[in-house]
């Protein structure tokens, strides 16, 4: 199975047994070029295998995972692929924040799909993630489209634990790495929601779409179903006071009886040295619900 | 056990139930203030530990082993520490190529004193790396400095089998990716010995000192002694006919007797991707000779 010319291959490593694989393409949601890397593990050269979705933080790519986190290991073991989306839109004509904010514009599009102006043309990172990437992954690669799951740390976790709870009949399973888990009710979320999507102007707040404790809560309610969760958070993460509400979560989820498998790390922080400690655990829940 | 002053920690982060850090201080060896990186694992906090020196490749810093290589894994499995230093001198009046050459000068010390100018003031990284830093590591930090082994990557690689090979007494083992078996019949060796060390002068070549199929060819005369070897090198490799010359480093090995484990990898290059594939391998080599 090779992909035909809707996707440039721009990088190629064989890796574990398998390929680290790198695309550009033209993406119709976005509006522009993206560039996503793939893993394909070695059972790829068999038939369809399982899927991991892995959404990147702040400021990353899609190389980020690629080069830090060691799981292609893990993803050969257990014969699942790994696709790494972009964290926003890219290119020229794309706008960014005014003064080049690391927490707004170019890698920071929060997997959702704005709605204000100058925004709205090209961040609709949501539709990207959930619809359009899926399709041509699935249509290009060896891939068994009915066995996804999907993963994510800081703002990436934000964005698979959304889009998991939004989407749970087409997940087998959500992970994230010290997530941002209440988006309305800290500063990166603010700016971000505030300008990509603005203020509600009915009684209907556009913004708990995109708020993982406030989807937990209307969990309960019946609208939507559930699927397994497994979180880790580094206790010396420097984020935690501020940007994370990983106490909210707990609570919230516990008020609501969904279970939710959330680990406190002693001593581990923020960075890639704490996903690259746990990614293999992370990777063997996936395995074990993607079978 | 706290370093003290004369180390100045840069970085810190849990790993793998270790400590992953990050050091300034001041070289003697290269007259100029320099980084390294440290792995300690958890064992370390009982008691002294082996080490691992790590060398690295043309372009590179102490810090790319450090993020690509998904090595503390098995460092941590193992109780084994590891040591990264940089790749050359560094600072605002070490001299670099006079185009920026990636393949000279910054980032590219080869791992030799040099004795031309004007690069024998700062270009002593054999020096460096055999007796300066070791000093202070076993200082400084929990380290049974009897038990060293080293390993490295392509210029690093070629750092690390002619340091052994010429130290044997010293390091338990010694194990390569994508080495530089050659220089003296290279391009990238024949660029460095050129400038580093100079023509020779007399009858003595000083560039055999720093070669690979030299040291192991002379190793057959008694004059030195042998310890284990382990060396992986990618057929993918870009470099492999023009600058790496493994086939006769295996060639001259078979014809001196010198027992030394040289596995070619298909289809892997001479990238991180294929370091991080065998890198547990290499640390089992090493942990079994470090016992």
């Amino acid at each position: 199975m090779v992909p035909d010319a809707s996707v440039e291959e721009i990088g190629s490593n064989q890796s574990f047994g398998g390929r680290q694989l790198r695309y550009r393409h033209r993406s119709t949601a976005l509006d522009c070029d993206m560039t996503f890397s793939i893993y394909l593990p070695p059972q790829a050269q068999q038939g369809p295998v399982p899927v991991l979705y892995w959404l990147s933080g702040l400021t990353c790519t899609d190389e980020n995972f690629v080069t830090k986190a060691g799981a292609q290991e893990y993803a050969a073991a257990y014969g699942i692929a790994i696709v790494c989306p972009d964290t926003s839109p890219r290119g020229e004509d794309v706008p960014d924040d005014a003064e080049g904010a690391y927490d707004f514009g170019l890698g920071a599009g929060f997997y959702v799909n704005a709605t204000e102006s100058p925004w709205a043309k090209h961040y609709k990172m949501y539709d990207y993630v959930v619809d359009e990437l899926p399709a041509l992954i699935n249509d290009q690669f060896p891939i068994d489209g009915n066995k996804m799951s999907i993963s994510g740390h800081s703002m990436g976790g934000h964005g698979a634990l959304t889009i998991a709870l939004k989407n749970p009949e087409r997940y087998s399973s959500v992970s994230a790495f010290a997530p941002i888990c209440a988006p309305i009710q800290c500063p990166w979320g603010q700016k971000a929601l505030g300008q990509y999507i603005g203020d509600a102007t009915d009684s209907i707040d556009p913004w708990a779409e995109y708020d993982t404790v406030e989807l937990v809560k209307t969990s309960s309610k019946g609208t939507r179903g559930s699927l397994p969760v497994l979180i880790d958070q580094g206790e010396a993460d420097n984020f935690l006071a501020e940007q994370l509400n990983t106490q909210l979560l707990i609570d919230t989820a516990a008020s609501v009886a969904f279970p939710m498998r959330i680990r406190l790390q002693p001593e581990y922080d923020h960075s890639y040295f704490f996903i690259a400690t746990f990614i293999e655990e992370h990777l063997k829940f996936h395995a074990e619900n993607l079978r």
